[in-house]
């Protein structure tokens, strides 16, 4: 289909050269927008050639551009400028590009964004200069760098603080390899709308259960059954908020390659286990990792679906085959699922230049006919397909360390083993623009405050996970907090409604429930370099502090805003706030549900709501409720409009009880 | 040429597929060896594949192998199990095979070295394991990590540490884009014959001019043409030996990217300070960078000699191009070197993606027809081939931060802005694998024994190199040890006469003159892993302290071995150090001849020299001293053999005035 003009809010396809036959797209959902044929429109605005390297596609900016996205990206929010190699690592310690999450899309604040289709480790350049032709000479640059307070620790950083890098007027894209590409560009009058498209493209976000807005707690690794169940049973006499109970490595009898056995002298009673848990209502989610142990008993079935060499004496599954989905689906349908596990952990289908060069070359064969390269793209969201496949048709909410382009729909949590809690801010802000979640999960702690705020972050993000996997006690205990730590995850637990009402709009029309503030609000100009705050749901803004220090500049955008805590009323503008709690603010005009919390959400859970008001409200303020009939994916859902007046029950789920004003 | 028969010692040729054109031996020297075609000796050893993403090699191997070199690797000594990523970098922080210097080329310990004659960022995977087909299985690994003793920082080491990776039966080589390779193997007695045959294949190794051994002193960019003068005088003043006087980048007047033109305002007069310094035994060496700012009289001519992107708005001239090289050269000579300029240092022809991702893409066009990738791996070769040319007839010592293959016989020393003590130890131990020198360059200091720790290093090695190019007074002078940094340099300048016989053995033998023990004694297991000590020539032995600490482990190999300050003797083996100075040890049985120092070397300078007698030495013993007829690369060398018995003048270089017996 072929459309004359720019329709506000589309997505096109432009095609150059002759594409390749693995390519994400190839893999995922269905799209849940149209999507119309660009060339005619946008196919001049690039400059495409495809050379014995591969393709290379460039597309002259203005050089004021701003430019964000490209996945989980850890170390940078504006990647105006720099260099972007989008390939799959678990430990990148610099702004490379490297990340779980890698992804060759970019949204910019010029209403449109960029989707690459390709699982190649192509290199995007945010802003390069061509060479002049002769006479166009600009005399600019070439500064002598000021040294001038520069010791050794920071001399480097003086020498590169100000290389003038000329206009910045084109970028461009290096994919190795493919003598073509498809490329989507997306059209939207703000970075939400781009963004929103961009999901939908995906297939829709995610639709989680709503256990899964709950909290995740994973028991050490050491843990046999007894201190598993035992380590629950203390969650729910300290009244700790938890729905799920994650069991990690040692549950099976080998990893790192992995069995998928339990290990019967640890856990003698998987199933009597389970039970227990769920009884006691929790879902318990396993930890495991891709690469097959020969002494696993999916080994000898999936030695030809398999690559040509082994990671950690493991295969190396081909999840491109329908039939390697399908054996690992079914294996875990009958040896975990029917007993009553509700979710996975996929550890380590990312790969690890960082970490010694772990996983298989990128010159893999694989018999789909995928090469390794391609392959470290897809492996997450294959993986995850195989995984979720296995649930059959009960929604899930899981964890996952690699996850690539157009996986909105795939209900994962990405997570690391990384640490920094700034750098976990920047990937709560981040991972909205590339239809990914991320969990800024909380192991170990400094000190007290450490802890606090690390679980402060935790509450306000997609998934609150608090990774135990090498701590006996639980986390807080040694720091002497568990009465805040309870007090924050029950806060969480009273957001849960108005998050699962953000889920749903993720699912429906994409839009994402965490996400930069410059989504929204790219006409004002502090949002464009907004990158330690964030939008939570459409009404909540948070602004995380890191362990250290007690205040910081928020800034707010244009109108009125509400401390969630204390009421406090702000204007738009930045604010520099002295706190003891993390920086959460309400916009003015809301109608926020906030519910009792329960210690965990099953189908008997009816949330007592209580509407907090917001500045000037009135009759035609609203905000929305979502139930689920069921939990699974072909559950039916109702969008109960509730407003200031409304009380009662609104469904078995949702009950209102009252209203508070704030002013 | 075919050979039916493996000689023991031969570089032998397997081309495989078809090669690309823009390869490092179209650029390199003619071979100093015999090359032999090896197709049918060795061809078969390799399964080769060209692929849609480039060309595949594997090689089975023994696993138990040693894998070493790969150029100046900071982060590893034995590449073994480990993914090797060969592109240049200027700032690395881990090991993936990124570093100033890569090189496609690795050597084992099972008598052979394989050098990929590529341009392409090959990928070396030191170790992997095949799949194997059904009815092989190895029931190994899977071991659950050990995190017993594990917290927060840690926790990553602890769950790699265990992960047992099958039998890395293959190494691997991933070669993007190409369709082929030709393949150099290279057999030999032990490492160090191998490596020297790769010295021999590169040219030979460079000869420097004698007083490229001295001590090279750079000043601080911020200085004047008084200032430089000043600390000239002040060098001089103060007893310091110093041969090679470095102006930093503001002697330009736009830098990054450069005009290559004098500031007038800074320099009123640089031919009068250059005859000055001239006069007063310094050589001076000029700090540039090859991206060419369009003020600089050399940018229209280069314009059409240049890739088709700026960087910090500067040309990037193609040294591919012949032509190109000889508009660099013909303006060097012009203005530079006729004013007489000595040397360069040549920045930044590296790149940096730990640092912000700068420098031109890696697709990008250069006339020359290599791409921006090709042009990455052969960009510090070429420039300096062209500054080179620009010094006439005379040899030359400069400083460059990006070789790569085939190097050896370029008058270049790598260095640095990075600062790890440590890695820089290793730099030292691992540059002389790839027929690369290596300056672990001393800067600022934490503190006095970090000063003098770092000055030791640099004095043992390739090149004594104080870069205080941010620091306006002598680096030592405010840590109060201008004595010992004085005495220290003092050892290196006496030791220059030895120095200068190793390095002819590296120009007519390919012999590294500072090697890692593992190339000569890997015949003792200890070696093989000797990752902090390091041949001088071919009889001392150094194992350089880092700050923090006075004592540390020493390995010998068999003999016996002499501490270089104390004379206090040493058998083979492991030794418990404690130490004021650098550990330096000198074989027995060796003839040693140590100069009477000398402030600067010119070619008046007359060398006194004792000759100190280690251990078992008798009439037989001998020693070389190597003079040169003069400083061009017509020069005629004349190999004097010094026996205990020699005295008296030698050449105007050398006068023999005693022995000294050490027992």
């Amino acid at each position: 289909m072929t459309l004359r003009k720019v329709k506000k809010m589309s997505v096109y396809k432009i095609s150059f050269g002759t594409p390749e036959e693995t390519v994400p797209s190839k893999f995922a959902p269905h799209p849940l927008c149209e999507v119309y044929d660009g060339t005619a429109l946008f196919g001049d605005k690039f400059s495409f050639k495809s050379t014995r390297r591969g393709s290379e596609l460039s597309l002259p900016v203005d050089p004021s551009i701003e430019i964000y996205g490209f996945g989980l990206q850890l170390k940078r929010f504006n990647h105006k400028g720099t260099k972007k190699y989008i390939r799959p690592n678990s430990d990148p310690i610099k702004d490379t590009g490297d990340t779980h999450a890698p992804v060759p899309f970019f949204v910019t604040n010029a209403g449109f964004g960029i989707y690459v289709d390709t699982a190649r480790y192509a290199t995007f350049y945010c802003g390069r200069e061509l060479r002049p032709t002769a006479g166009e000479v600009n005399i600019s640059g070439g500064s002598v760098p000021d040294i001038a307070n520069a010791d050794g620790s920071t001399f480097v950083d003086a020498l590169y603080a100000v290389r003038e890098g000329g206009e910045n007027n084109v970028v461009t894209v290096d994919i190795p390899t493919a003598s073509g590409v498809d490329v989507y560009y997306i059209t939207g009058e703000n970075i939400l709308s781009v963004v929103s498209q961009y999901n939908m493209l995906s297939g829709g976000g995610c639709m989680p259960p709503m256990w899964g807005l709950g909290c995740c707690y994973r028991a050490d690794m050491r843990f046999s059954e007894s201190e598993v169940l035992a380590i629950a049973r203390e969650l729910r006499m300290s009244d700790i908020p938890c729905d799920v109970l994650g069991l990690e490595p040692s549950w099976q009898t080998r990893t790192y390659s992995s069995s998928f056995v339990w290990n019967t002298e640890k856990f003698p009673d998987p199933e009597g286990m389970v039970d227990k848990l769920r009884k006691d209502g929790f879902r318990v989610n396993l930890w495991e990792q891709s690469f097959i142990h020969p002494s696993s008993p999916l080994f000898s079935e999936m030695l030809n679906k398999s690559g040509n060499y082994l990671v950690w004496n493991g295969l190396v599954p081909d999840y491109a085959l329908e039939s390697a989905r399908k054996t690992l689906a079914d294996y875990h349908k009958t040896n975990f699922v029917d007993m009553g596990i509700s979710s996975f952990k996929l550890d380590e289908c990312d790969s690890g230049d960082y970490t010694g060069g772990w996983s298989f070359p990128d010159h893999t064969s694989f018999p789909s006919g995928a090469d390794g390269e391609q392959y470290h793209a897809l492996f997450g969201t294959l993986y995850s397909q195989a995984v979720t496949a296995s649930l059959g048709p009960r929604r899930t909410f899981g964890q996952i360390r690699n996850l690539g382009s157009l996986a909105a729909s795939y209900p994962y949590v990405l997570y690391s083993d990384l640490y920094n809690h700034k750098d976990f801010v920047l990937g709560v802000v981040n991972s909205g623009f590339s239809g990914l979640l991320w969990a800024p999960e909380v192991r170990h702690a400094e000190n007290r405050e450490d802890m606090l705020r690390r679980i402060e972050t935790a509450v306000f993000s997609a998934e609150t996970l608090i990774n135990a996997c090498y701590l006996r006690e639980l986390p807080w205990k040694k720091h002497g907090c568990t009465d805040e730590v309870r007090e924050l995850l029950r806060t969480r637990m009273s957001l849960v409604p108005y998050l699962f009402s953000a889920f749903y709009e993720y699912h429906t029309m994409g839009k994402p429930p965490v996400r930069a503030l410059v989504c929204d609000f790219s006409e004002e100009p502090e949002s464009l370099t907004c990158e330690n705050e964030y939008l939570f749901g459409d009404s909540m803004i948070v602004a995380p502090i890191i362990s250290g220090t007690s205040e910081r500049d928020v800034w707010l955008p244009s109108g009125e805003w509400y401390d969630f805590f204390t009421g406090q009323k702000y204007e738009g503008g930045t604010h520099h706030v002295t706190v003891t709690h993390i920086p959460v603010f309400v916009r003015g005009g809301t109608l926020l549900p906030v519910a009792s919390p329960v210690n965990y959400i099953d189908r008997n859970t009816c949330f007592n709501i209580t509407l907090h008001a917001y500045g000037s409200v009135d009759g035609n303020t609203s905000c929305t409720l979502v139930s689920d009939s069921d939990e699974t994916y072909n559950a039916t859902y109702t969008v109960h409009t509730v407003t200031l007046s409304t009380r009662g029950s609104l469904s078995p789920l949702y009950n209102i009880t009252g209203v508070e004003i704030i002013k």
